[in-house]
């Protein structure tokens, strides 16, 4: 058997999501809508969510049906539009107030507030529509759940919520429990969703998307506690969005909380719960799963 | 046959989607990010949309399952989720910068701008979770189509690309037509996918839907012409918002290209068009349906 390549993998699924966001993110929204939206989506990002989804769906079927490749890519695509809206209105003004993001200037910086706001709100909208098509071989129950565990993860008792968690605990000292029960709502929730939406697009069982949950939940933890080492050890170069920008706000982290090497003790324990959770699912081989999980640990940006 | 009674009808109605939302909208979503979205959810609105959810289903059914009342309830209350978190964002102040509506500060000046950007978010989020509830007797083709109707309705090709058309207008020129093509999509989106959205729960046919969107297209503009009346002719008092606002801002409105009296006309004559689509549609009665077209044109608020 070829030995698993990720850096292949992860370059002809990157194709595919980039050229699928391409074509689903419109030029033709009005009044430059759909500008505003492109620059937000396009070229950029490390497509982390969009390629969980692709790799959980693979580790659950072998032989994927012509809508589940479809599905897969529409959850994946969902996720990142979600992803996107998200940054947009955390940088702006009222919120994190950042000016630079993927070594660019911010949406609202380059459109105007205004114009950001709603490329955000239109994002968000437009990640529902990709995942109810019409005219679709995707099964309607598929389409249904698909919308559900996205708004589910993506609002108020997830990202939404996280965000809100987040604004609250600025200047607050938080215990190592209240630190991760904000992320898993910030940025957990959607990790864990993109893994648990593959897997209904490849219609796994309840036992697998249980054991898929646990690897996206220590993953989703592990991302966060690399973020917040990054923001005190990357350079601007590196990391392409303004670094140390969390201690300057005086917002807790896992540095703050546990200091560097704590932090990084952290990071490892988590990724290897994350390959636990993938051995006991008996989804073997998972591949592409282990690399990201690997993968989320040593990244520098 | 006793006589239809739009009061008594509205009424029941209204208590009900009241309390659905008073449900729905959970004071539990965290760091008082639910307040922020009851704040601007409850007690409050004309509920307009929602009322017409409920009119089509009624009008395509008479019998309607258990599953079609709870279809088009939740279709409702997501549609009216909509109709609030475009509100709390068009009142920030890098939009229309309004700090009054329905007669109480708006939700930035109450909560924070973070906080109702925020809100804002997770109601549109909360929109699509209504509309898949899990462990329901609603047929995921319901909830799959319903999904797409209100997503396409939202988005950039409905509301939101309509609210960037108005944001590029402010100061031009507009012929009759762009302006109804700006509220087209501004306003009329949501409200044909209202009438579309009952209809779907009740399972009504291909021919009658399009004779409800008719319907729905001409109450829109129709709508939206009253809207821009009251905006000169009204007091705060009865509106409950700022008036003169967009004469102000150096908006078009009908009132502003056609005149007061020519605005009045075209009214008139969008009700009427949207009584004829009803009377071409066979449902007959729709008294509901008739009653929201007569109370569009006479509305004072």
């Amino acid at each position: 058997m070829t030995p698993f390549n990720m850096q292949a993998w992860s370059q002809a699924h990157l194709h595919t999501i980039e050229q699928a966001l391409q074509h689903w993110v419109t030029p033709h929204a009005p009044a430059g809508l759909g500008d505003a939206m492109r620059y937000a989506v396009l070229d950029g990002g490390k497509r982390l969510r969009p390629l969980l989804v692709m790799a959980s769906m693979e580790a659950c079927t072998d032989q994927p049906a012509a809508w589940t490749l479809d599905a897969a890519l529409r959850a994946a695509c969902a996720m990142e539009l979600i992803h996107a809206y998200s940054l947009v209105h955390d940088d702006m003004p009222c919120m994190d107030n950042d000016v630079l993001r993927r070594g660019k200037p911010t949406v609202h910086v380059q459109f105007g507030q205004a114009q950001a706001l709603l490329a955000g709100d239109a994002l968000q909208t437009l990640a529902f529509e990709l995942l109810t098509p019409e005219d679709s071989d995707i099964p309607a129950r598929v389409q249904a759940r698909l919308c559900g565990l996205l708004s589910r993860a993506a609002g108020h008792a997830g990202m939404a919520g996280g965000q809100a968690i987040d604004l609250a605990s600025v200047g607050q000292r938080l215990s190592a429990d209240e630190l991760r029960q904000m992320h898993r709502h910030k940025t957990g929730a959607l990790l864990e969703a993109s893994v648990v939406m593959g897997a209904v697009a490849a219609q796994a069982s309840h036992a697998t998307v249980q054991h898929l949950l646990r690897y996206g939940r220590a993953l989703g933890v592990a991302f966060q506690v690399v973020d917040d080492i990054l923001d005190v050890t990357a350079d601007v170069a590196d990391l392409g969005k303004t670094v140390g920008k969390d201690a300057a706000n005086d917002k807790p982290t896992y540095v703050s909380l546990m200091g560097l090497e704590g932090a990084r003790a952290e990071a490892s324990r988590l990724a290897q719960e994350a390959q636990n959770a993938l051995r006991d699912s008996g989804l073997s081989p998972a591949p592409a799963l282990e690399a990201v999980a690997d993968w989320v640990l040593q990244r520098q940006n």
